[in-house]
């Protein structure tokens, strides 16, 4: 199939802000996504790097991105967060998927890490599944929270 | 009850540690602390610093701390990912975790977050009572998945 694995530039920004939107749009959800080409830029290639990809590329375009950072547990040190897999969808079910979470994997090791997290929708199953394949561990007994910026703010306020 | 909270210092990073162990401990997982001193000071407070804290300080000691690090949303950005809230077992119920989650909520804020995350345990009804005085938005539809360093490592060799 062609398929080239390598580190995510700058330039390859554009594309990869198209695949997120292409995922949200998949997930209903278009309106939730307010980065920008510019924030990522300053985000990811700025003087403080918050976060790194991978890019799958075949003959002719990026076709699908692995997007990570660091997440640090006061327990076991630090972890690389796999935040996002997306392949563009007529490109799903060729093993994209595997080649960029392998590397990024390796890319975990390489950076010394004591080992690596993501998380799943309880109801995906044949990615619980891939995942399984791996011995991951995983743990459903966790709750996601999160505050909005303009919720702080009024926090603040107060 | 004279408490101050302060960004956390190097120097603070032994008695950080201490309460980290006492956690694990009264969550009966003593062994799971890997992580050492001389770990936090470089993770800390080397070349690329991965996470920072607050600390709770009373007239003798520190009482508790937070500790945070970056997350990036391909959504929506930069968020703050609040790590742990712990306060010692016996300065507990004097609103000291408010304390340090409210100087958290600022200083994310002022790093330009677009918002701040975290987990609760699903049982914790307390800790989730506190939450929804807050109006956080809470999701248990996604589950943790995690590998450690080792079963990586006989992974790449295969």
């Amino acid at each position: 199939m062609g398929i080239q694995i390598r580190e995510g530039k700058k330039s390859d920004l554009p594309r990869a802000l198209e695949l997120i939107r292409e995922l949200a749009e998949f997930e209903k959800a278009p309106h939730e996504v307010t980065n920008t080409v510019q924030q990522m830029e300053e985000d990811g290639f700025g003087a403080s790097p918050i976060y790194g990809f991978f890019v799958a590329e075949n003959e002719k375009e990026i076709v699908g991105l692995s997007l990570f950072y660091w997440r640090y547990s006061t327990w076991k040190g630090k972890r690389l967060y796999l935040e996002d897999i997306i392949v563009t969808e007529k490109e799903r079910n060729q093993g994209i998927g595997k080649l960029l979470f392998d590397r990024t994997l390796l890319h975990a090791l390489e950076s010394n890490c004591t080992g690596m997290m993501w998380q799943v929708l309880e109801w995906n199953k044949p990615a619980i599944n891939f995942y399984k394949k791996y011995q991951a561990k995983l743990d459903s007994e966790w709750v996601n929270c999160s505050l909005e910026k303009k919720q702080m703010e009024e926090r603040v306020k107060k």
